[in-house]
């Protein structure tokens, strides 16, 4: 697609595209401040800057957009979203570089248009294009296409399945793949037409292996660094790196040997069952002991404010720990800021058993710039001894490389397929 | 639970109730002059009549509360909010009239706390109750209700199963149901905690048969009295009653002979796929055709505006009606107002199959003052000869009655059943 015909098609329907970058300006300004290259969008911006109401009354939450061209993807910075779905696909054999090179051209394209509220091409319902609410689409490579583009020598040795943990009970339905799509967005139905776009480009490529929908608090609730709860009423993701630091830099993008994915980072996803029937029957005693910290505020036992840095060593006047031995927040403790994993978790809601059982959870998505020395570190003290685990259940698993971003000549996974 | 013991419980968390309350008070006034009984909360509210930031920083559409006191129940007439989940449950057996009317006080109970912000009595996450984000709970009675507690002759005829249609494809996990509770809130995370609060009191009277999730646009992408589009792209519900008009009470509320039904309404729930994979095949004139509306603003093909009345008469020069026999819109035509169904429809999308096809459409959510005269005549006629049913297929069906609303010291149900 050259950038004429780019051009000329978007002339040709300025008011979605306009429509799409009046309120965005103030968004994409604040990413380029944060250090990703600014959006090619936002050039088209500079009459209406500052203008944050569209002339048909949508507001700028709905019209906002992320920039998509950066030394990043988009998706794992960014301020979370209110949904996402994560959809992963299974190359289709006989794949190869050549092929997978072209499906990553296509699929880059279609997420450059939608998430700036514009149609894919030949979007077959392009009106639900119009109101991209902060959308991004986030790619990743898992073990099968390094394996079937003939490229293992230049997949991290740590992106490969997870060791294998005592806690979990993995069910084939919700782990692995070779390609993973994170879709994420302020609208719930600005999630569905993603998805529905990128899985019919997607499908003569690969097959779907498994799609996993979850929510956080709705936008209007979501505050700038205010952590939110998850569906077991804890605050969750209170230690995390803040994205325009230097430590959060250092804990997420990646700085291995392998050139190609530098700029990129890793993502683990979990899909973690909330076992709420025990967790429910527990009083706010035992909970806070589990946690470490206080339901009400998030506050660690040993301090008053939700960021206070807990203190390991104080004991109780019987000489035991305050926060437990077997504490989460305890075993899930990283010293050095700069070596911490990147939470950014959603909450599943799939519906309820006959007997009254919620089939709940979340889906615990974490990046770091390398998943052997951060994520499994904390996964294998948790695994021995949290006392979280009575509750909460991994029941999915999955481990990709998440490339770094491009420019508006490039495609995404171009500095490893090209 | 007596009135005394309400309030010094009240008292007791000010801040919860006080939030809760703060920016609520715009919606109970507008509440008090459709009609409805102001909400008993609204008396706490006159200090701080037009305040809408609450002293956390929460937004005031993520702490606005609906009024649940009233001569309607909340969830039918009030604004659509962005999330639901419908369960249904078939009553244990042995209910009774008893033990029915004892499970709806307790529901009726847990309605009045959550939907107010307040944490339900004994709830296990009292901190997920503080974002009520217009939370609404609604009940209904399905056929079963009624014969369990011996009360068929007091059931409006129409509220059964509907007559087979041609085109249904009905699935047992999807259809009937003796007790249905709709929980609606701007907020998912909202939807999930009260979901969980009453799935754990109905459960030792009743089994989950099923839950159905769904979404509409995000809260903040909803203006007043727009229309929303559908996962298809159409722009879905153009013709509805509006809430407050003679028309609306006309067509919504119940006024047949069983007296304790008044105030009430019937609400036929519909589980209808989108056939996503050939709908995307039809091109825009096809679609066109098929709906009797452009898909860009949804005006009728013999109009120039969404909400222009359409010319049924027209005819092409050829001599041909320009809205076809079998258009959607003119199948699904009603010419009196007041005898139009009131359409509160929801999205689902439950992932997508390895050919990556996906499962998903729309919860149909229709009430009517009188199933018979309104919801069955439009749903031959669209079964009978309707474009679009190439596109759509019901694949689920439940029917309910609705009753009334109740005031401080009463519940719902209390009509038929005390």
């Amino acid at each position: 697609m050259s950038e004429r015909h780019d051009e000329a098609e978007r002339l040709s329907r300025p008011r979605l595209s306009r429509r799409a970058l009046l309120s965005g300006g103030a968004v994409v300004a604040a990413a380029a401040t944060s250090g990703a290259v600014v959006a090619r969008a936002s050039a088209d911006d500079t009459s209406t800057a500052g203008r944050t109401v569209d002339p048909e009354g949508n507001s700028p939450r709905a019209t906002a957009v992320e920039p998509f061209y950066g030394a990043h993807q988009a998706g794992v910075a960014t301020a979370p979203q209110a949904h996402a779905a994560f959809v992963a696909f299974d190359l289709r054999s006989g794949s190869d570089r050549e092929s997978v090179a072209r499906l990553m051209r296509v699929l880059t394209d279609d997420a450059r248009r939608i998430t700036q509220g514009q149609p894919a091409l030949a979007d077959t319902e392009p009106h639900l294009a119009v109101l991209p609410a902060r959308l991004t689409v986030t790619f990743g490579f898992g073990p099968g296409l390094f394996a079937a583009t003939k490229t293992s020598d230049q997949r991290p040795e740590s992106v490969a399945p997870l060791p294998a943990f005592g806690i979990d009970r993995l069910k084939e339905r919700w782990t692995g793949g070779d390609l993973l799509v994170q879709i994420c967005a302020d609208d719930p139905l600005t999630v569905t037409h993603a998805l529905r776009v990128l899985v019919k480009d997607a499908r003569s490529f690969a097959k779907v292996r498994w799609t996993q929908r979850g929510f956080r608090r709705a936008a209007h609730s979501q505050q700038p660094h205010t952590t939110q709860r998850n569906v077991m009423g804890q605050l969750d993701g209170t230690v995390n790196p803040v994205a325009g630091t230097p430590d959060f830099d250092r804990a997420v993008w990646f700085a291995g040997e392998q050139e190609w994915l530098r700029g990129g980072t890793t993502l683990v996803l979990r899909r973690i069952r909330a076992e709420m029937e025990t967790w429910d029957a527990a009083d706010t005693v035992a909970k806070e002991f589990t946690i470490g910290r206080r339901l009400t505020d998030g506050a660690p036992l040993t301090g008053a404010r939700e960021h206070d840095e807990p203190d390991l060593a104080r004991l109780t006047p019987a000489g035991l720990p305050v926060i437990s031995e077997y504490a989460h927040i305890r075993r899930a403790h990283v010293a050095d800021p700069g070596a911490r994993i990147l939470r950014r978790v959603y909450n599943y809601d799939e519906g309820v058993s006959a007997d009254g059982t919620a089939d709940t959870g979340l889906l615990f998505a974490s990046y770091q710039a390398d998943i052997a020395r951060q994520f499994i570190p904390i996964q294998q003290r948790l695994a021995e001894a949290d006392l979280l685990n009575e509750w909460t259940t991994p029941i999915g698993s999955a481990v990709f490389a998440v490339p770094p971003g491009c420019g508006p000549k490039g495609w995404i996974g171009e500095t490893l397929l090209s």
